[in-house]
C-alpha cells in the first residue's frame, strides 16, 4: 500500500485518521502490550464513521437515542478508546490513554462496558459483539414500535474481524438478523486476510460475501482505506432495507513495518519502527501528543450529534407524563410498581390451591401475570417455545412486519440468543428473556459469561434441568450444569422448588439491575411446597427453613428444585421414627451465602448431622454440608457420580438413589 | 405428498424403507416417546446409501476401513437402530429396538457410541455431529497418507437436519472442511422445512446451498425420496473432489396424519394414525414385524462389503510385521513403548536443570521430544499456535496437498477444533491434541463435554489458564473453568506445577483410551519445584507431598500449577518462623479422589490446619480443605472471588491478594 497515494486522496481526512494511528502506537509502546494493528488498519473507516455518520454527542454518552458503535473485535481497543478521547468523552482522557491496560485505568486491554458510558459493550470473546449487535438491533426495532419514532429512530453499527467471523457464533447472528431483517444493523468487516497463525488462508477460504448473501444480507466490498467509497457505503447501507455488511479490505498495521503481517496484529513495539511510521504518514508530533487543530476537528464531530440530542430531550419532555416515565423507567431498568403485588397475588392463590405443576409451567404461570404489567419484557427461546414455557398469550410475536410482537423465535441458536439478550439489556429499555434446555448452557456459556461480566440483568430460562427429562438421556441430562453457573461470578442461580419459589426467583431475576439471573426448572410436575402463604419472598435470602424438626433437631436435609419435595418426604420418614429433622429449601446459593452470619447459623445450626439432596453433581455441595470451616459436621450428599441414562424419569430416580428412602437412610447412616 | 405415486416408482425401494419407517412408528409408539417424523422422512436417503454405498459389513461394525456412518440429528435414532438392526448389526437386536429409550437398552433416546459398537457417535446436541464427521474425514485423510490407501480409503457420511445447521457449530465445520477441502465428507441435509418451533421459516430464511458453496463445498439439491436421484447424487458426490452436501427435499413423517407439521417432529404415538400410516405404505404387518423377504433384503446389504472387509484383512496380514503392529497399536488407542521413557528422561534433565518456563513452554517441550515417538500424535490451535505452544518441529502441516503434516491450523474455530478432535478419537488411529485458551472452554463446552460421555481420550491444551495471563483483562482471564472441568464427570483435569508435572501430566492424558484430559497451562514462567527426579509419576496420585514440615507439622497448604511456588514461598517464611508447614501439589483432582483412603488421609492428615491456594474461583475446594466430612479443619482458601482486571499480571496477583505473604497470614490467622 502506498501512503503517499492515501495522504493525497484526501489529506484532511488522512491526519484526522492519523491520530488514531499516532495513539494507538504510542499507548502500545507505553503498555509494552496489546494490538496495533487493527486499530491502524480499521482507522480511515471508523473516521469517516464517527465524522460523518454516527448519530452521538460525545459528552452524552448515555443518550438512549444515540447510534451504537460496537467493537466486535475488541482486541483493537484503542481503536474505540482513540475515538472516544478524540471526540471528547468525558470518562477516556488523555491520562487514561496513557494508562492503556495498567490497573485501575478505563482503558483495559479490551473494552470493558463498566469502567467508562462511552464504551457499550464488553468485547474480545470474537463473535460476542456481532452477536449483541443483533440484539441491539433488535432492541431498537422493538422500543421503536412502542415508544415511536420521535423517541427511537438510530442505528447499529458494529465492526467485525475475521475472527469474529469464523466463530460459529457469528453465523448464528447472521442468521437471525437476516431472518428479521434488521435494516438498522450495519456490519463493517475488517478484511485484511491476517490471523495471528499467519495468513487467513492457511485456516478459512470462506466467501464471506456469498456468505452473507446467503443469511439475506445487503453486501458491499470497498477499498477500507478509502474516504469517499466507505461514505458511499454507509450511506447506501442505511438505505437498504436489510442488515448490511461492507467488506473493507484494509492493511493490518498500516504504515508499519509489520503491515500486512500477522506480527502487525500484535504489539508493535519498536520505537525506531514507530517514529518511521510516523514520519510516513506524515506526522511529526511527540507521543500521545494531538495537534490542536486536529483535536479540535474531532471535538467537532463528537459535538455534531449535540442538536439531534437537544431536539430529542425535547420530545422527550413534550410527551405526555406517563409515557415519559415509562420511557425513562424502561432505561432505568425499574421493575413496575405493579410487579410486587402482581407476584404476591400467584403466590397466595398458590399456596392455596397447591397445583401439582412442572417449574417451567409454574414459569409460564408466572409470565402469564408478568408480561402483561411488564411492557419491556421480551421473551423468546431457542426453538423450545413449548418445553421451556416462554411464550405467554399477550405478547405476539417479533417479526419483520410487527415490531411490536415481544416475542423472538431464534431458531435453534441457543449462543446466538444469549448474546442477543445481552445486546438488548446492555442497549436499555427492554428486559430481556430467553430459554432452551439446561444441558444447552453448554452451547450458551460464553455469553452467560458475557451477561455476568458486563453486568447485566438477562434471564436465562434452562428447563429440563436434570435426569427428571428422562427419556432423551444424557446428551439432554444437566450434571454439571448448576455448578457452572454457580461458579460464574456474578450470576444468580435459581433452582426454585415450587411455583411460590418459581414466582420468588422471577421476581428476584426482573428486578436486577447489574445481574444476570438463570433460572433451573423441571420438565416433570412438583408438588407445592410452600402451601403456608408469606408475603416476603424467602427466596430472596437464597435458603430458609422449610419444614423444622418437631422435636429434638438431630438432621438438618438441605434441597433444591426437585429434590425439596424429595427431602420433606425423608423427613416424614424419618420424623415418624422419632428422628427430628429439618428441611432447607436452598434455592439460590448465591444470595444465601451473601446473608450475615447470623442468618446463615440460624438456618444451618451446626451438631445435626446434614444431607444434600440434588439431582446434579456434587461439586460445591461441601460449602453447606462441611459447615463453617472449622467445625465438625457429619455429613453426606446424594446425587449424580457421573452422567444419566436413557429412561423414563421415575425409574431413572430411582436407578440413580435420588429418593426419600435413600436420603432417609443416608441420615440414619449418620447419626 | 402423493404416497401412491412413491411406492409405484420403485415398489422395493418403497418397502425396504418402509421397514425403518414401520420400526419407528412402533418403536416410538410403544416406548411413549421419542422423534417419530425425522426417521420418517429420511427413510430413503438412508436406504440408497445403505443399500448402494455404504461401505461396511455389519457383522464386524468396528471394520477400521469401513464407511462411517454419522446421525448429527440425533433425536433421530431410530433411523440408526433401524439401520443397524435390519441390516444385521450384532448388538442391536429386535428386543433392543423394542425396548427404545427404556432403562439398560442400548437403544437410548439419543445415540450413545459406548452402548453399541454399530453407533460411531454420541449425537442429540444439535451440529455435533456434523462438527465431529469433519474429524472422522481428517483421520481419514491423515491415515490414508499414513497407512496407504490400500489400509484406508473409505468415506465420512453425516445426516445434518435444520437444528445442526442453525448451530454455529456448524459454520466452523463446514468452513474447516471447505478449507481442507476434505473429498471424502458427504453430508445430507434433511431439508423439510419444519422445526419444534413450527415452520422453518418463523426462524431461518438462509440459503443453505449457497452458504455451503461459500464455505468451498460441492452442493447438490435433491428430492429426498427420489432413489434414483438420491443415488445419483451420492456417485456424484463421491467424485467430486469438494466435500458434498446434498440438500434432500423430504417431508418429516412422511404419510403420517403429522406430515410436514411440527407436531411431526416427536412422539407420533396415536394408535389408529399408526395404522393408517401402514396402510398408506401397503405395509399390512403388525408391530415390530419385518417379513422375512425385507429382512433379507436388509441383512444382504449388510453383508455386502464382507468381501471388501476380508480382502482388506488380508492386505493388513500380508503388510510388514511392524506395518501391522503400528496399524494395530494405533487403532487401539495403545501409547507406544518408547513413550514412558522418553517423558522420564525428560523429567529427569528437567529437575537437573531446573529451568523457569511457563508450563505452556513447558508443554512444548514434552511434544517435542512425544511427537517423534508417537506418530498417532494430530496437533493443533485455535489460531493461537504461538501462545498455546502446540506445534513442535517435526510435524509438519496438514493441508491439501500434504496429509501426512501432522498440524492442522484450525482458525478461530474452538468450538469447531474440539468437535473434530473428537470426531478423530472416535474414527481411531489417531491421538488429537488442540490448543485454544483456557477461558475459551467456553466456546468448545459442548464438545469437550461430549468428549467426557463419548468416553474419548481427546487432549484439551488450555493455556494462559489465570490471571497470569496479565493485560487482555478479564474477557481472557479464567476464574470458573477449572470448575467447569472438574464437574464434568470423566474427565481428567490437570493444573502442573512445572516441566516435570507438565511431562507427568501428557504421559497420563496420552495413556487414556475412554477419558478426555485438559491441560490447565501458565502463560507466565514458573520455577521448577520438582527438583528432585523421580522416575515415579507424582501425578499419576492427582496429589502429593511435595515438601514436608521439618518440626511438628502445623499447618498444609494445598496448591496447584502456578500457586505451587506461591506455596512454597509461603512455607518458606512460615517455617522460618517455626511453624511447620507441609505443601502438597495437586496436579489432578480426579486422580486423587480415585486414591484410596490410607493415600489421601497420609497426604493430607486431619489436624494441621489447612490453606488452599489457586488463582481461581473457590468453588469445590471445601472438598479438600473441610476434611473428610465429619472431622473439624481449620481451613482457609486464597484465590479469586470475582473476575479479575487488566494489568501486568505480577500487579494482578498482589492486586487480588495471591501472594505468598497473603497465604502465610491466612495459616497463622487460623492457628
Amino acid at each position: 500500500m502506498d501512503i503517499e497515494t492515501l495522504r493525497s486522496r484526501d489529506p484532511d481526512h488522512w491526519m484526522t485518521a492519523a491520530a488514531i494511528r499516532t495513539l494507538t502506537l504510542d499507548a502500545v509502546a507505553a503498555a509494552k502490550s496489546g494490538h496495533s494493528g487493527m486499530p491502524m488498519g480499521m482507522a480511515d473507516v471508523a473516521t469517516v464513521l464517527w465524522s460523518k455518520h454516527l448519530r452521538f454527542d460525545a459528552a452524552h454518552p448515555n443518550w438512549p437515542d444515540r447510534d451504537r458503535f460496537i467493537l466486535s473485535a475488541g482486541h483493537g481497543s484503542m481503536l474505540l478508546y482513540s475515538l472516544l478521547y478524540l471526540s471528547g468523552d468525558p470518562e477516556i482522557t488523555l491520562d487514561e490513554i496513557r494508562n492503556f491496560r495498567q490497573l485501575g485505568s478505563r482503558t483495559a486491554g479490551h473494552p470493558e462496558n463498566f469502567l467508562a458510558q462511552g464504551i457499550e459493550t464488553t468485547t474480545g470473546p470474537l463473535g460476542q459483539g456481532l452477536a449483541m449487535s443483533v440484539g441491539f438491533a433488535i432492541a431498537e426495532e422493538s422500543l421503536r414500535a412502542r415508544f415511536g419514532k420521535k423517541l427511537m429512530d438510530h442505528h447499529t453499527y458494529v465492526i467485525a474481524g475475521d475472527g469474529c467471523l469464523m466463530e460459529g457464533v457469528s453465523q448464528e447472528a447472521i442468521t437471525l438478523a437476516g431472518r428479521q431483517q434488521l435494516g438498522r444493523l450495519i456490519a463493517f468487516w475488517d478484511n485484511n486476510s491476517i490471523t495471528i497463525d499467519g495468513a487467513l488462508d492457511i485456516a478459512d477460504r470462506t466467501d464471506q460475501p456469498k456468505r452473507f448473501e446467503a443469511a439475506g444480507w445487503h453486501v458491499q466490498e470497498i477499498d477500507g482505506h478509502d474516504p469517499a467509497a466507505i461514505d458511499a457505503a454507509i450511506e447506501a447501507a442505511k438505505k437498504d432495507p436489510r442488515p448490511s455488511m461492507i467488506a473493507c479490505e484494509t492493511h493490518i498495521a498500516l504504515g508499519h513495518a509489520a503491515q500486512d503481517t500477522s506480527k502487525g496484529h500484535g504489539a508493535l513495539t519498536d520505537g525506531q519502527q514507530l517514529l518511521d511510521a510516523k514520519e510516513l504518514y506524515g506526522w511529526s508530533y511527540g507521543p500521545f501528543e494531538i495537534p490542536q487543530e486536529i483535536k479540535e476537528t474531532w471535538e467537532a464531530f463528537g459535538r455534531r450529534g449535540a442538536g439531534e440530542r437537544e431536539a430529542w430531550e425535547e420530545r422527550l419532555a413534550a410527551a405526555s407524563a406517563s409515557r415519559q416515565a415509562e420511557f425513562r423507567r424502561s432505561f432505568a431498568g425499574e421493575a413496575p410498581k405493579k410487579l410486587s403485588a402482581t407476584i404476591k397475588a400467584l403466590k397466595k392463590q398458590t399456596s392455596e390451591t397447591a397445583p401439582k405443576v412442572a417449574t417451567r409451567k409454574a414459569s409460564e404461570n408466572v409470565l402469564e401475570v408478568v408480561n402483561p404489567v411488564m411492557p419491556e419484557t421480551l421473551g423468546g427461546s431457542a426453538d423450545l417455545t413449548g418445553s421451556n414455557n416462554t411464550k405467554t398469550a399477550d405478547l405476539g410475536v417479533f417479526d419483520i412486519e410487527e415490531r411490536k410482537g415481544r416475542y423472538v423465535y431464534y431458531g435453534i441458536r441457543e449462543h446466538g440468543m444469549a448474546a442477543a439478550m445481552n445486546g438488548m439489556a446492555l442497549h436499555g429499555g427492554i428486559r430481556p428473556y430467553g430459554g432452551t434446555f439446561m444441558c444447552f448452557t453448554d452451547y450458551a456459556r460464553p455469553a452467560m459469561r458475557l451477561a455476568a461480566l458486563q453486568q447485566v440483568p438477562t434471564v436465562f430460562v434452562m428447563t429440563h434441568d436434570s435426569i427428571g427429562l428422562g427419556e432423551d438421556g444424557p446428551t439432554h441430562q444437566p450434571i454439571e450444569h448448576l455448578a457452572i453457573s454457580r461458579a460464574t461470578p456474578n450470576t444468580l442461580v435459581f433452582r426454585p422448588a415450587d411455583t411460590v419459589e418459581t414466582a420468588e426467583a422471577w421476581e428476584i431475576a426482573l428486578t436486577q439491575t447489574s445481574t444476570p439471573s438463570v433460572l433451573s426448572l423441571t420438565r416433570q410436575g412438583l408438588p407445592t411446597v410452600r402451601t403456608d402463604h408469606k408475603t416476603k419472598n424467602l427466596s430472596a435470602q437464597g435458603a430458609y427453613v422449610l419444614a423444622d424438626a418437631t422435636g429434638k433437631r438431630q438432621a438438618i436435609i438441605l434441597a433444591t428444585g426437585s429434590e425439596v419435595s424429595v427431602a420433606l418426604d425423608a423427613r416424614e420418614a424419618l420424623e415418624a421414627e422419632g428422628i427430628g429433622t429439618r428441611v432447607v429449601s436452598m434455592p439460590c446459593w448465591e444470595l444465601f451465602a451473601q446473608q450475615d452470619e447470623a442468618y446463615r447459623k440460624r438456618v444451618l445450626p451446626a451438631g445435626p448431622v446434614r444431607v444434600g439432596v440434588e439431582a446434579a453433581c456434587g461439586m460445591g455441595w461441601d460449602r453447606w454440608l462441611c459447615g463453617e470451616r472449622g467445625k465438625a459436621q457429619r455429613a453426606a450428599f446424594v446425587g449424580m457420580e457421573g452422567f444419566g441414562a436413557s429412561a423414563p424419569a421415575e425409574e431413572l430416580f430411582g436407578h440413580f438413589g435420588i429418593t426419600a428412602e435413600a436420603v432417609a437412610e443416608r441420615v440414619k447412616s449418620l447419626l
